[in-house]
């Protein structure tokens, strides 16, 4: 990847339904799309079981070595439901009813209908700030660069643009896509030449398949449109000479 | 998760695009599904960059804590393609011509298609063993217990039925679905009871929207039938007690 200045970012997606195969995680591509246009590149991205000690493990390497972390799932009311709680072991905080959110779940839920299962979800870390759920009502929360969301992709998409003040990105990830109709062979050697003369950028090459015929798209990413634009024109300067259809450009 | 004898495996995702959110991921499930089926549980998923320490850091990691390790991309012609170079350093072996990977390649091309970028494709770790590719003739390799497929879906998908002879697998993995047309909070603390009365089996609560209507997916999972009848008929009978509409049993 490119310069060292950059904001980065996890993502823990707990959820054994993910590791099953039986869901096709979502989350993951919303959230990096969301914090690139933010000016925050995800640097990986862990599966993990809903496995208390697990969670603590791994939220606690993550937080250290990324600006923020972004979990998914296991905020719900069921007992497969254990972020919360795992959070709280990681900071070493208590686990506690929030006022806050009890406040909101009270007001959301007709008179009786805020029982048992539904209080579970205003237990949290202690001291945890509230992430807005525009869509059903229960909260995330965030403690400290730990940012927990549910597991539902519609509930995470609303409840991500709450979020924007509490996250200070870099410059925005730029990026550029050329298709082609070739295959990569034919284009690798001109762009390697192309990325070892554009350091400053991060070129991708990636073959697809569409309606029957093969093609490669290249995507070239940087925080600087200049350098994309510079570095765009000299593919398309090989892609030229040897012939190769573009696609899109 | 369930008992320890099981087999597990690690999933890694290596690419930019997918971190980038560009691509989603879909490899995950695919190779998830299909190590269940022969008795393999995965135990975690990581998305890492395409650079090469990451890579050797973390192979080597996974590798020792994991029965199994499947990496997914990054076998291909181009610059970024780097996995294969990077499992070599990470075994501490040298990256060199696969002579049988080169043959399967030289027969496979036309004369004089066998070029450059394609020749790429036949380096490989010293002794690595070839997992062939009936969809588009370059092979991807195994070295121990680390098994590296392409990122092409396609291609993956087809070369996994090959690779049933050197997975040596447990009891398959087993599952039940339950789908009830109610909310997570109406069955949590029922759920609860089954669970802890349970503990042989798995399961997972998953609330879903489908035709505008919310429901809930109660997966049992284990590798003994009985055990998941058994907890089945206990879901069951709370979810007519408290007159829940079954939507699938």
């Amino acid at each position: 990847m490119i310069k060292n200045t950059k904001v980065n970012a996890a993502i823990l997606i707990i959820g054994n339904e993910i590791l099953s195969g039986r869901t096709q995680d979502t989350n993951t591509s919303t959230i990096a799309l969301w914090l690139n246009s933010i000016g925050v590149r995800v640097s990986e991205v862990r599966v993990i079981q809903d496995v208390e000690a697990i969670i603590v493990e791994t939220v606690n390497h993550l937080k250290k070595v990324n600006d923020y972390v972004f979990t998914t799932g296991g905020i719900g009311p069921t007992h497969d439901d254990i972020t919360a709680q795992s959070i709280a072991k990681a900071f070493n905080v208590e686990y506690e009813i929030h006022k806050e959110a009890f406040k909101i779940l009270e007001a959301y839920y007709k008179v009786g209908e805020f029982n048992e299962g539904r209080q579970k979800m205003v237990w949290m870390p202690k001291d945890a700030s509230l992430i807005l759920n525009p869509t059903s009502g229960a909260p995330g929360f965030s403690v400290e660069n730990v940012f927990c969301l549910p597991g539902v992709p519609s509930i995470l998409k609303s409840m991500l643009g709450g979020l924007k003040n509490d996250i200070v990105g870099g410059q925005p990830i730029l990026s550029h896509t050329i298709s082609l109709r070739t295959v990569e062979s034919e284009i690798a050697s001109s762009l390697t030449n192309v990325q070892d003369n554009n350091k400053e950028v991060e070129i991708g090459s990636y073959p697809f398949f569409q309606a029957g015929k093969l093609g490669v798209s290249i995507v070239i990413r940087s925080e600087n449109q200049p350098d994309i634009d510079n570095c765009a024109s000299q593919i398309l300067k090989f892609v030229a000479e040897k012939k190769i259809e573009v696609v899109n450009r």
